[in-house]
């Protein structure tokens, strides 16, 4: 990995970022969640009362306290089961985390994020985890990551309105460019991008992603030769960076997480979106879909989601489709209900965008509580409505209330029996 | 058209499902009816004052205050504009409107209804109507159709699951069974209801639909014949019955309107959604789709909207399909933008179910004001939330002030030269 100079600036963009809850409601946040910690892992009630305690003198004193290894698992965990907008939360205990607070050098960073990537890839089969970095503790912002995502495709504009690669990435390759990055010679649509990193001044430092670091799947059609002719790919992990963590009140700014890829992700969004690659009239054609035909966009995004899905499989590399996620999120909404918790989920982001009203989850009543612990972006975009949510408080109390009372009652009918 | 005997019914659904507004909400959704007609319409400022008067005294004289024929036309059509759900409405100035205030008689009612649904089709080039029957004016609830479509296709239901025809239909086919209709001899998937109209007095009256008065679309692929034998078909104009037309505070329970059909409301949710058809399996074995293919449901849903959309032009019936509806929409967004209005709309309804990444609502950031007038289907589920919205009202008021600004300087700038 090649490291290059980095660069001052005055603004703080993180600062911008970061919700700013009162005292008051980061200590909600905070009680509530070393709560649920407790009542979720069972641990007996004096150690409740004594945490409780702890963190309530820590957060008076200081303004904010420490999780515990184990808090800041489970808090991790509870973030992707609270997250609104996705769709893959049936697995949500199986995240695995890895504890990176003593981390805050850019430098090590970089090392681990590498290391973040060879562990999930897993020779294929992805592995969901997350890496969490330093939290914001008082005045101090600790070191983030800028990239969107921990692999992202430059997109050079040639200033008159001309692009090649992912136009999402125009602003980034120019940083980048500016800060020394050399694209290569002969540039192409698929060329990975160096990490950029702000240290806890807000200097940019960049990573260059070392050759063989980055898996990628060609995508090719498997009846259809002319596809191969667009010499498409995709990287395999979707590590996404620029999310902020916050768990009981405390915000950890650096904390990328990865899951794996559902088809529709790349083949009708990356690939196809208007304001993205955009191809799907040089699809069409490579496919040799008719564009007359007035449905000709509907055969297109099927076939290429079709050929995603096949060049993942034929790489043995994990991936889903829309219609089994739609069928394991349905199951995630039916356990969190029998585990007496409201599950929180955004119709426009869960249905899928392709074969919508095919999927069961199109046909679901949905709601966002917008509960804590949760994954935000900005304080501006959805980061400000998030809190402790007391239409799922209220109903794990009544939960609680529930399992006492049967408790009471088995233990009563062992007693007669 | 065969009229039947009539049932008493001691409930009175339809007051359950009106808005209750207060007198002051009302006359502040009469007052600012009357002012946008005026405005829009430029009259005089005079004939505002009088009608305004008018208006007022009306309203507190009786509760109540009855719109001309040119208010009761202009409100149809802004009840149609302001409507977030309905993607079609590029062309809302168009919409014809039959003024039926005078018509109370359940059997008159039925004869209008049979003549709407015959201009309506106007030989397959289908034509946007509403008739307008009587509003509520105090106590006195007026006539209502219980149908929730002009046409609509029996679903019987064998009382052990199994299901024959259209399963949302399973509670109006009973009750049209009890109230002595009689279904043909063998029965199919397709069979036409009778209308159920209730009189003022809250009596069902059964009309049959007359042999030929309703248009239907056998549907087929243009090249795959296996379609055809699923005899699948549908009615060709929508005219839907069920929803409360809200005017200046004034309602109008049975107000019918008819638009044509979009491709994906037959395809993709009628034929295809698991409470309706579900014929999801029986159309991908016809349509000869691998059931194999992990994306086979969006293959048939592609082949199903195709069938329907060839179909209805091989009829020449009006049809229209989601990437066209779309475009219109955007446009529908600039000129209403470009008229100093903020048009209302809800995204998970305009976004079509099939191939909804491709189109260009899907991008489209959308809001709903809940503006009046209005259409709405009951209190409880979005009638409550109708209301004169500040936000568009505002809106108005600015645009007002700017063309006054720039009508004075235009005659200054004459005046000078």
């Amino acid at each position: 990995m090649r490291a290059f100079g980095s660069g001052r600036l005055s603004s703080d963009p993180l600062r911008r970022r970061l919700r700013r809850p009162s005292p008051h409601q980061r200590r909600e946040e905070a009680v509530a969640f070393i709560k649920r910690f407790h009542e979720e892992m069972a641990l007996p009630d004096e150690a409740l009362v004594t945490r409780l305690r702890d963190v309530r003198r820590d957060l008076s004193r200081h303004g904010f306290y420490r999780h515990t290894p184990d808090e800041l698992a489970f808090g991790a965990r509870i973030a992707w089961r609270n997250h609104a907008n996705c769709i893959g939360r049936l697995h949500w205990k199986a995240l695995e985390v890895f504890d990176c607070r003593s981390i805050r050098n850019a430098d090590d960073i970089a090392v681990q994020l590498l290391q973040h990537l060879r562990s999930a890839d897993a020779n294929g089969r992805i592995r969901s985890q997350i890496s969490i970095f330093a939290p914001v503790e008082g005045d101090d912002t600790p070191p983030w990551i800028e990239s969107a995502q921990l692999v992202r495709y430059a997109g050079y504009s040639d200033g008159q309105g001309g692009l090649q690669g992912d136009p999402a990435n125009v602003e980034l390759t120019r940083t980048a460019m500016q800060m020394g990055w050399v694209p290569p010679v002969s540039r192409s649509d698929f060329d990975i991008l160096p990490l950029i990193i702000r240290d806890k001044e807000g200097r940019r430092n960049l990573y260059e992603l070392p050759d063989g670091s980055v898996r990628e799947v060609d995508i090719t059609h498997p009846s259809i030769a002319g596809l191969a002719d667009l010499k498409l790919k995709w990287y395999a992990v979707p590590v996404v960076c620029d999310m902020i963590l916050t768990i009981g009140g405390i915000d950890y700014p650096c904390a990328p997480f990865n899951g794996y890829y559902m088809g529709t992700e790349i083949a009708s969004r990356n690939l196809l979106d208007l304001p993205r690659y955009n191809l799907m009239d040089r699809a069409a054609d490579a496919l040799a879909v008719n564009r007359a035909d007035p449905l000709y966009k509907d055969r297109v995004s099927t076939e290429l989601n079709h050929a995603v899905l096949c060049s993942f499989a034929r790489d043995n590399v994990t991936i889903t489709d829309h219609h089994q996620e739609s069928d394991h999120f349905i199951q995630f909404i039916h356990r969190e209900k029998a585990a007496g918790r409201m599950p929180s989920a955004n119709w426009s982001w869960i249905v899928p965008p392709e074969a919508s009203a095919t999927c069961p989850v199109f046909h679901q009543p949905m709601q966002d509580y917008h509960d804590v612990p949760n994954f935000y972006r900005s304080s501006a975009s959805d980061g400000a409505m998030l809190g402790v949510s007391y239409a799922t408080e209220d109903l794990n109390r009544f939960q609680r209330r529930f399992q006492r009372v049967r408790r009471r009652f088995r233990s009563w009918v062992r007693s007669k029996s």
